[in-house]
């Protein structure tokens, strides 16, 4: 999305805590599609080109400090008296900024930057309203605070639910707190806001009401469906968030071309990349950082995280992909199989009962079902390389680091400790011991032990 | 829940296999949730404190007697001439009680105590009624049986759907077959419910016309919802109830503070326990007899059952923790892991494709990829001990009994079938067979070959 | 479902490739079920024992043909004129040919074939119109064209939506697009329909009104539900007639006898076959070609094709069962198992970590956890035969040709590459080395290195 034309700042609100959350993490680092919801909030945010970012913290302030690092500014909130006072707080952040400034929530992560620009721009309308306030429609409206406004969405007055009348009440056009302002106005009307209530709290919205008094217009403009400014207070209310967000992210893939046996138990990742003629079996889990290209299979029940599918590759079922997979044409991992921080090249197969960490498969090689890159000394990891077309027989132990040469065959059941030289075989086997007979008497004493044992 | 203050007995019927379902094993016993429908009920009865528990019985009446044991007096019906003569099986098992009865069904498992509570209550109430019948208000009251009641909850008269009028049909409360009665009522009532109806049957609804036609009140009160006492009769209605139950348990999970990111895809069992910031990704089921303490986190695609997860345990995906799992603080288990009769000692490690079984795991030891514990010979099971942070490496057999030491290393790929002592290495491994060139040889002797059997 | 008395043919157009599929593949060899759409259509249309079948092709015909072998005749379209020019280019197949015709479309695949019987009958009804129309009545009927019929089934006008009056529109029957005619009376019909219309295409449904005003009766019967006649344009609609098919055939799975936990996590192909008393716990996938007996326990997250189970087999949980698989009465497989074209004889198990691939396994074997089957050589497979009651110890390998003998024993860890006779112990192991302290050696020695590589 193109920047505004307008330069603005944005504040988000974000003290408190969230104690219906039940949580030691507090809540707008909860996630959402694998991404925390302040995350999927300033990334929508950053779209739009803010000059300023302003959180407004309170309660785990070092979580949110340490999560948004020199991205944003954080202000104080302490005590916490009441949306309009946590404005304030940012009033020295913005302190020379003159531009219009936004005024958004951590825990209502959802916003379009659509709606953000919607709002800016409206604020540069015709009419130069002193605020612009985002209203929605929710199918039961609640105690939700009522918008009153005209047909031309110029607000004339703002009402709690608990202050409105019956008329006012039948009004569904609602609140959802976020605004926009110019610098200037927001802070110069903040100051004039009250705390004359059973909470004893200053309220944002009070500013529009103080504008209208003065006479300056205050417009407001209706998010496209109420689950836009949904906010999000309980895990409860974060499940449903994301089964939103999933359910929409779904639709998109089969959109585009993938499908879905049963898309409702597929789940996807923010960042999720899906090519076209994608298969996707059921009960597929996509963490962070997956890129799937076109003509893939994947089969029921894998679990998908920071790896990279290129054409062509099958995986699953049962696949276990971890981040730094990369898996090129037409290669295959198939089930009961785990791979980490692994290349497979062209080709490349390693089809059960495998743990391939911290190597690099060339390209149709074959991997035999219970191989295990032994990348681990309880210390250090080392590296595992297999050659171009290398075999290696089931039940392997590859000590890394170890390299295998092109062509090469490891031989089933082999540890093999040393590099393995192309188009070499190496085999690591004891001699086969054979005592004729010694399990029929094995099994004649050990069901007279049974025997004895149950008579005890 | 506090027990009742009148002593109080309970009479379940069961004595109808449940054709519907279309089973060899009794329809209360067919399970929700991990448990028997039957014991469901049986355990909300219990935490009133019933005097005396008599189970009507019938057809498949030895799985019901297996089931209940010395729990409960089991009584017979043959043959079954309805829900009145049920009833009546069981008053030599209640001889010599004079307090409450409550009449239940097997097949209606989820009535609440509390809401047997306040039937029983009722019955002391100030008019004394003769009966109390549980009634309910479906949306669609089909053809239930109608309870004809006046706004104070006074039964004017019970009506069976065929034989009522229209204005009765109108009436939307229904009969759930639940009663309560003093025991000296209940009995002498019964004995004068005639059968002259068109299945020849004695219902017990008609011991309350006939208290009414002696003037004596009969009291109706309200489940909170027809969910409460829905039938299951075939497994669609096993299905239902099972959704019906699961849902509300995600949502107390969620309520009490653990984050399910799909909950319609976690499945819990009854006696499940989940600490608070406790998250579970999609796809996981547990079975009966597990606990889960604070702050752990269980990966998609994982099957619990009968383990003790505590604080900062990590689990998943893909993981199989089996009746007596305990897994200490932060310890891990990954993918495609099996863990039976095990303790993993604090921060201990089981990463990757490994079977635990019979076995301790000192605290920080580390199990590598492809580790299994042969804890059977094919008659007994035997145990492995292995010390604080000893590292097993990947592809090792451990044959039980066996024990590794603290601190000790066993080489990757080793069969260990001598314990190991502290500090010491441990390396069962043949010596590296290297045949330069064979592979290459072997290649180009199969690709001939390969040919050769195509042309055939 | 037995054949027609009167003699028909079947055209299916299958010309359109399904540009909202965004697939290189033909939209009708989309799968629902694990079966193409064609498939699941042909197989309807052959339970009426069709005279002929035309499938009219277009874009991506290859693929239809190579679908369709010597099945159907294909018949090219190209240009692609409408579906009554569609409908013209199997004229030349039914060459020949008197009897009835039905109109079927590829992308409209779950029509069942009583409903196309019971078209074809009504063609030989009393009144002999010159077509029937299959009509369907949605909830929404959007901007289907209308069937305007009296009611009995009389067709007096098709009309186009966008023609349509306002009368016609608030008619909620809708046209299907299927029909049925006698060969004769539909190429006749459809040699007079002009193409003087936005699109410039020739109309099927336009035969139905130039029969009319021919004075010919015309006749529509009505599809039990809409989703019957849906077609499947995008992959949203596929996922949809899946979802459709799922949950009709988990509610006959339930109401044949058998134990979904979750019904909705619970995926059958076309033609997976259950028995009675059968559970199925969460998320269990079934691809084409499964057959389960009674009393069969399938654990959640398995993924089985092509397997059959005899009564009492244990399944899962993450099994998984590829096609070849027969499991006998009272077989066991575990979690992290994969079974290939291998036969379990009765009572057979393998629990854990293994990999069963050309296999036989003897009836009561014992399979360890972590066996492998090595069939595979990188150019050949070859075959594992396991005698009655043997004994493959934990982490073992079995390279094949390899036959191991009744009662025979493999220890753990042994790879044994060549036959092992009956009640004989094989035992493939080196000796263990030990070297007492040079594990506290090293780990004092990695310590340091550790804290080297922290400062560096």
């Amino acid at each position: 999305m193109d920047q505004t034309t307008h330069s603005f700042a944005a504040i988000i609100l974000a003290a408190g805590k969230g104690t219906r959350m039940k949580s030691d993490m507090h809540k707008v680092l909860h996630k959402v599609a694998g991404r925390a919801m302040l995350e999927h909030l300033m990334a929508s945010v950053a779209e739009l080109g803010p000059e300023r970012l302003a959180v407004v913290v309170g309660a785990g302030r070092e979580q949110i400090e340490a999560a948004v690092g020199d991205r944003a500014q954080t202000c104080l909130q302490e005590p916490q008296l009441g949306t309009g006072h946590a404005v304030q707080q940012a009033e020295s952040a913005l302190a020379g900024f003159s531009g219009d400034v936004l005024v958004l929530y951590g825990d209502v992560p959802f916003v379009r930057a659509a709606t953000m620009r919607e709002m800016l721009e409206r604020l540069h309308g015709e009419d130069s309203p002193a605020a612009v306030v985002l209203g929605f429609e929710p199918e039961d409206p609640l105690a939700y605070g009522r918008v009153i406004a005209d047909d031309d969405g110029r607000i004339l007055k703002m009402v709690e639910y608990k202050d409105a009348d019956e008329s006012e009440r039948a009004c569904h056009l609602c609140n959802s707190g976020l605004l926009a302002a110019r610098a200037a106005d927001l802070f110069a009307l903040l100051a004039r806001v009250g705390n004359d209530n059973a909470q004893g709290e200053y309220y944002l919205p009070d500013i529009v009401n103080i504008a209208i008094a003065d006479g300056k217009p205050c417009a407001v403009i209706v998010a496209d469906s109420a689950d836009e400014v949904a906010g999000i207070n309980s895990r409860a209310e974060l499940a449903e968030a994301e089964a939103r967000w999933q359910s929409a992210r779904r639709l998109r893939a089969m959109d585009e071309g993938a499908t879905l046996i049963a898309p409702e138990t597929v789940f996807f990742a923010w960042d999720t990349q899906l090519g076209r003629d994608v298969t996707i079996e059921p009960n597929v889990f996509f963490g962070p950082g997956v890129t799937v290209a076109d003509n893939v299979l994947v089969r029921a029940n894998s679990h998908i995280e920071g790896a990279k599918l290129a054409s062509g590759v099958k995986v699953g079922p049962f696949a276990r992909l971890r981040p730094g997979t990369v898996m090129e044409e037409d290669s295959f991992v198939g089930n009961f199989v785990e791979v980490k921080n692994a290349v497979l090249h062209e080709g490349a197969k390693a089809s059960h009962l495998t743990y391939l960490g911290d190597a690099t498969i060339g390209a149709g090689a074959n991997i035999g079902a219970g191989t295990i890159t032994c990348n681990y000394d309880g210390y250090f990891k080392y590296k595992t390389v297999i050659g171009e077309r290398a075999f290696i027989g089931s039940n392997s132990a590859l000590v890394a680091p170890v390299t295998i040469g092109a062509d090469a065959i490891v031989a089933a059941g082999s540890t093999v400790s040393r590099d393995v030289a192309p188009g070499e075989l190496r085999m690591v086997r004891a001699e086969q011991l054979v005592k004729p007979g010694w399990a029929d008497r094995f099994h004649d004493a050990m069901k007279k032990k049974k025997e004895a044992a149950k008579k005890a």
